[in-house]
């Protein structure tokens, strides 16, 4: 005799873990660039979102999937340099970035944002390593704008790092400092490292966490959303001015990396509960999914 | 906007997907050897039970786990025998397996059952292999009893073509015919095989799928169904008769197991839908389960 | 003192092993692929031709070799056939081979001619593991023609699990069975068969154990033997109708093989008793070589 | 004609480099866990102090040895909670960690010391790659003294996030928070670290820089300093008060690492330009060297 | 139709290539390191016996043995001291090897006689690289007698050169000059050298070519030839006199290798051509074979 | 209190250890083929050369160079046959090589010269192994001019055996003596030998050391010292008579060489000691440097 109510939930069970099969199977061995922003988890508390973040990150892993966690963290360098009473100028409306302000976002950034995401990982095992794009040489820069001071623009992303951490199944956490060949520290936009670490890995996905539902087709209708898009597309959005603001960066780095051999990209909501799961493992569509292109007929 | 029926789904499923973590976690990269039975599947049609347990197969090894398959085939080969007009004698009410009847139980296993437990898996990728104890010397057997012609007893297993199958990401699927040095074939119990087969691999677990909901403390008492027992508790049933008949070889061979370096021996019930699937990546208990004996204290 | 007699013999045994010497070398670590027939062995009784053909393939692996043995097995299937009351139906004077006529094949060919082979392979050691088409993908085949049911031709061959036994220093046995992307049997030509494998391989030799001496260029005439030809010169033979019947799918194989990367085709007789051998290990000219093409001058 | 005087500037050069030989030769493929200290470098100013520093660690890693470089920053540390207004409580004239305390340690530690040593060395190249004992579960700690609040004692090192980065040729900087199994981090004693890092690792030597000349038998004797000494003759002089204060934790770890399969341990005197390649390639002796037991005549 | 009379002679050939089958399965991996004497090929042409021999050593290659071939060359030292005028001392009856012998010693082992060798099993290939024992430290000696001068006993063998060269599937061919700390070379007995080459390595065979037909019990009686014994036998036949002169070092390097981990050793008669071929891969006994004792039961 | 003269000195030690930094990275696992002359170190006792020489080759070796030396023998090879009261025949003024004279040529260069260097090197360690032409089929050769007899010119090098020793880290010693297919031996001048090798292995540098400064624009004018030029200018000194002589062979070896993969190639004078040292690890420029052609824009 066999309980009723038991199979059903246990029926639901399987159904869900049967739904994932082919998924597990098309990612197995690929790698996944995941952008977590500090602004993408407003629905819950910061400490319960990273924690269902950090289960999603443990999750693909251990069904062989290689994950990489790129994070930037404004609201807690603004935080600390309030706290140092330490003055922001501003240039044209940019915030420059002085000797010292570069030091304190290289602070918060490496010595704050990135060992609570290394640790909220680490409470499942010994998976995540933090390091910033000095380590290894990983992320080296220039100057973008004398003007600005040192907020750098990518020059190279040296993946030799990365590689031995995923080839030793580690999960790497990047904070996004990248360095030019003096050893001279950059800040640089967080979602612009996510998208170039995601060429230079050849990653299958590059996700970016953010607090909207998606893109839409026009910006206060939500019926508009966009499920599935291409770069083409976004490019005419952002020419007509349809995509704007804070999306910008996200949406190139989208365009770029799909053009260079980043399979998708993915804006997807943060605020919903382990968002990252169910866009990777279900048949659900969630969020807005820019296709690369397939490749041509005749080409190998 | 989110649809708020769509999130309750879509938290199920993921509450679903993290409870599997911890387990696949634990389970990675070990070996699970299932013992697949012919009559276990008894509530479903036929076809749709191989499907769906091909389906548990298959997302055990896009996991990271090395799932092994043994199987008889009792019914189909009387069944043959029958079509073929074949005389059963039997000795002491023991069928005896002359050298004819070894032959059509061979050409059966191996030519009829083992092709579609292997293309019913091969659905999903090429996964699959079918092999006998005859491929790679896998099941050196050797005569139980002369009266009874060529039922063999296992002496030795080579596990060295299951490994370099495993090593390459294939799941085994075997066929429970083993061989003397002579190349002569014996017809094997294949609840044996699978526990000799499990201890040869150092398996995590054994796992036998059959018809009924698992052990019981008193035979005819839905309510004294085991959910955990011990090996030493299991001969006490046995010794006193509470466990009898066609149990007898699966829970010998769950108690040699365990006493041999497999984790864990379980008794499933092959009728539900997924079981393998629950049982390994579910908080539910579900069927028997035997206990290895931990490590002592103060060994390595 | 040295007996004299002793010596004579020694001497011709030296002989023998230094002759085999250059043979050795050009073929260490180069795979074979053996059409084994059942009618090729009609000299000898068929046990001893298999103990015969296993010692020759057994030998051809010890020294470096890595011999695959593919084989069918139509006495067989026609013989279960008949006894199991299955009528056959003719389109045109073939045989139509309905979803029954499959199974049954399959069962003969892997459940009853290819353990026979690995057996009398195992009787020296541990080396052979049959495998069917079915067994990790090997043969991908679809419908020849819908009149003829599951007669099927071979879209792809996917050698993976083959290249994985040679790798572990197996000896594949192959029935030449292959399934479609559902799973679904077909029987496939055996002469075909090896041809496609030997492709797929990059073998150095394909060779077929016939039942005549070789090839002929008049077919009454047996001091017409050809000694060795061209994929050129065979085509002629086809379209002259100087070469037809059976051995049509065997030339056609050789043709396309030779000029598809296999180094060499041969046609041997398989009523002389280690036929392989002599041909592989000794300067003695037996049955009928086709060349491959050799590389041009000026190519890699 | 070769002008005399660049020979005699030559030949000084070349003996220089044959007396670093045999050196070379017996250090290769050997681990040095390097503790550098913040006081250490005294006699010149930081930033060149630590440019001498990456150039004898690069020299060390291009040469075949495998440097590891822990560190601590208690003056930074110090300067930052004054920055902040954070006060300090004492307990017994000991420092209280509450949380915001180690929370500003690690920040300082991981986000400002470690970079600095980073960028340092990767001037040089792509070498050098930070982490903290948070990464990869590299320092598990618990508790000391309730009463101080987040000061931890190490109870184990998991050296594979080391052993992965040593193993791509990466120079590993190791900043001193380790974790609980909660992901909660302490501040831990950097001397303590490097001796149980170097312990995990099974190092040749353990070196620290520290700002005084070397141990002497009599605090106020410069006569008296040891060159070369034992595990039993420094707890002697422990016991008897001949070392005391800030040493004591530095020599307590060289006493346990010796004893604990560490080759011999180094206290160096930091103030002197390029001490680590002088102490170990050349004939000078420097510091004072505590010698590990040798192996027992008859001990594997 | 097929030619009567090629066919004996056929089944004459296959008849010693499966008698060969068992003893290359036996002896694929196994080292066999081959004294190759000076005196042993009486009954032929120097030149001719060096390619008999030549060609022994490539086929036991082939099949996946790795032979190691030592040699002396006592008559081509004494022929070059006489042609360089040199005068040899003799102190009790040994011939004292003053520096400049040792060094001629050395250029005519290694420079006339290893490169012969070498240059007659390149023939067919670049199988052999010639060294002495100095390369790569391979024998360390010491002086025997200081009376004697520069005859040294091994103290030591290096085995790593030898065993980059199996790896890389070449046949070391080894002149038996050793060296001691001081790279000063020293002529070592020939047959010495062999056995503890042949325990270094671990090997199978130590096989020495002499120009007997074997030992035998009566020194004078053909009849008492040994086709096998033990290394006890042996040394009571030493002890009572029955063994003497030249074969001591042989025999006694013999009774010494068996005893520690080389499974068989050989006293071969070299006059008979493809000795080696005949006594590794037919049936045939020849010579004298020593057995080293069987693993006692209860061992691993 | 430090001692201060100790300072100055440890200062100029860490100096150059300082200095020879980036060289060390820029060549580790770089090849350097030395080509070692008879003539080239004048300047002292040969003995003490050759220990210079040694501590040179190991020092590249175990900073992660792969160093590879070559040499003749001409004035051992002259003084061996004056010995053995051999006639040299002349044509038109060039040494009649004839089968006794390249005997002694390959006994002397293989079995005298060749130990010397292995042996000076393997006081140091085990590091050298000496090797010829013959070994392996290293040096495939062809007669120049039948009239000057087995005086060869190289037709292939075959570098699979200094690869394997380069792979496990053994410094390869090689004597220049050929063969050709049927094991005849030629001897060939150790100067192009040299070039050869530095090709077949993509060396890095190639090096000739000799007795003289350098290359001169005006042979006469010590002033008109070359520090560093390219192949075409070499070509232009040779064409107009400014280089000449013993010069030649060289000079064309290093215009061959750095026109086919040798990145820069150098004519050292031996008599300086440790000039191999001084040329690699220090800023000195010494002796002639010959630069290969930089890697045009837009090539890989």
């Amino acid at each position: 005799m066999i309980d009723a109510v038991d199979m059903d939930a246990a029926a639901l069970k399987a159904a869900t873990l049967v739904e994932a099969l082919p998924y597990i199977r098309r990612f197995a061995g690929k790698t996944v660039v995941v952008k977590y922003g500090g602004n993408a988890l407003a629905g819950t508390s910061e400490h319960d979102a990273l924690a269902l973040f950090a289960e999603d990150v443990v999750l693909m892993r251990l069904v062989g999937m290689q994950p990489v966690v790129v994070h930037g963290g404004g609201p807690q360098i603004s935080e600390m340099m309030l706290r140092l009473g330490k003055q922001t100028e501003f240039v044209d409306g940019l915030r420059v970035t002085d000797a010292e302000t570069v030091d304190i976002a290289r602070m918060v950034l490496k010595g704050q944002v990135n060992p609570q995401l290394v640790a909220a990982i680490n409470v499942h095992g010994n998976y995540a390593v933090g390091v910033s794009g000095v380590d290894g040489g990983l992320i080296r820069a220039q100057v973008r704008d004398p003007d600005l001071g040192f907020v750098g623009d990518v020059t190279s992303i040296n993946p030799g790092v990365l590689r031995g951490m995923l080839d030793n199944e580690f999960i790497p956490v990047i904070a996004t400092i990248g360095s030019d060949e003096h050893g001279q520290a950059y800040n640089i936009n967080a979602d612009t490292v996510a998208g170039a670490i995601a060429e230079a890995l050849g990653a299958e996905k590059l996700v970016y966490l953010t607090d909207i539902e998606g893109l839409r087709r026009q910006v206060d209708d939500p019926a508009s959303l966009i499920r599935q898009t291409t770069a083409n597309e976004l490019e005419s959005l952002v020419a007509d001015g349809s995509i704007a603001g804070g999306m910008i960066p996200k949406v190139a780095s989208c365009v770029h990396a799909v053009r260079n051999g980043v399979h998708n990209a993915h804006i997807l909501d943060g605020r919903i509960a382990h968002v990252l799961l169910l866009e990777i493992f279900t048949d659900s569509g969630i969020g807005t999914m820019i296709k690369g292109s397939e490749p041509q007929e005749g080409t190998t």
